[in-house]
């Protein structure tokens, strides 16, 4: 049965592929798996119709016949797991992916977006001009630890996996604030994701969204 | 084989339970699985042989002969994978679980965590005294949903499952901001899932160890 994701009717990042639609997208196109995909407008994302699949009034969500869930993380994992090809077989290797899986999310995700939210959303802010040089300094931290891991791997740990692709997505995030550019190691790591054909057709897809909903 | 886990040599938290050795504590104790702990001071942490186990030099980190993990939501799903007791055997289930696991991680715990450092680490920086409302606001957003979430269940989905247990050490990392106890069905949860006598066993031998440090 083809899932159905929901993503943004007009995405804040402009089509650069940095809602977390695109991680999901991404590992469809990475396993395989056609999907089809419902436009959620702000307004329609904080209704009752779409807090009966994520409470929290976010994209994406993911359908399958009776089944739902929610949060990108859980929907990778989710497909990697019922899918070959985002998750090494042996045990302990499947475990150290799942760990990076968390470590993309939970330690090297919150000091990026916290750092967006300063530069972006909080610009307005007496603080921000302030707190920026400290949000950098610990986003720094963290591209220094994950560059002397990634040393002269390709991948994380061994094959591409979910844990890369969700990495990945978190990094781009950074988008054009020069941070990734410091660590050349990183940027080479992102340019080989990026270079996947997975990744190119995943990120051509959320784009004609956005250059549809301009023409509209 | 007994695991071995990391703790901090002298928790931050004054032995409140809020380190994160504390979910995977709960974790075994839930489980029934004993474990070793070995205590590591902030220095050591930082040092290549720490770095081995967790490249970004944090605790905990999870021993069990050859296999080596680290990331708190990896070593508690680890656990929940490899015993009975902390996810449900239905797919669609043990599905849902992990989405509420992704939940807990990456949507409820980064804005308290956001609001614990702009409160304490922060309270010395110009900006703490205006930015601390605004992150009660997104707080309270995310305790909102969450509660009409909950509503009158005991738990985010069916029985108790590692969603559970990840999501109240979180919420607790909220203390005595005083947020919580706008929310009762929220504050209802979270004392459920204390008087569990796993939750019990851990909080003692967390404490147990800050305790000991104090004396030494």
């Amino acid at each position: 049965m083809k899932p159905t994701i929901t993503a943004f009717e007009r995405s804040p990042d402009r089509g650069r592929g940095l809602a977390r639609d695109m991680r999901v997208r991404w590992a469809l196109e990475e396993v395989g798996q056609p999907y089809d995909v419902r436009l959620v407008s702000f307004e329609a994302m904080k209704q009752p119709g779409h807090r009966a699949l994520n409470p929290f009034g976010q994209i994406p969500t993911y359908q399958e016949g009776d089944f739902a869930t929610f949060e990108s993380g859980a929907i990778v994992f989710h497909i990697a797991e019922t899918h070959a090809g985002l998750l090494p077989a042996d045990p302990m290797a499947r475990a150290r992916a799942i760990t990076w899986i968390f470590a993309a999310l939970t330690t090297v995700e919150p000091p990026i977006v916290d750092r967006s939210f300063c530069a972006i959303l909080e610009s307005n802010q007496p603080w921000s001009k302030d707190r920026l040089p400290v949000l950098d300094q610990r986003v720094r931290t963290r591209l220094r630890e994950l560059s002397d891991h990634l040393g002269d791997a390709d991948w994380l740990d061994g094959d591409f996996s979910a844990a890369d692709l969700l990495m990945v997505t978190v990094l781009r995030r950074l988008g054009s604030s020069g941070l990734v550019e410091e660590f050349p190691i990183i940027a080479a790591y992102i340019a080989r994701a990026e270079a996947r054909p997975a990744y190119k057709r995943a990120f051509d897809a959320q784009l004609a969204v956005f250059a549809a909903s301009q023409n509209a």
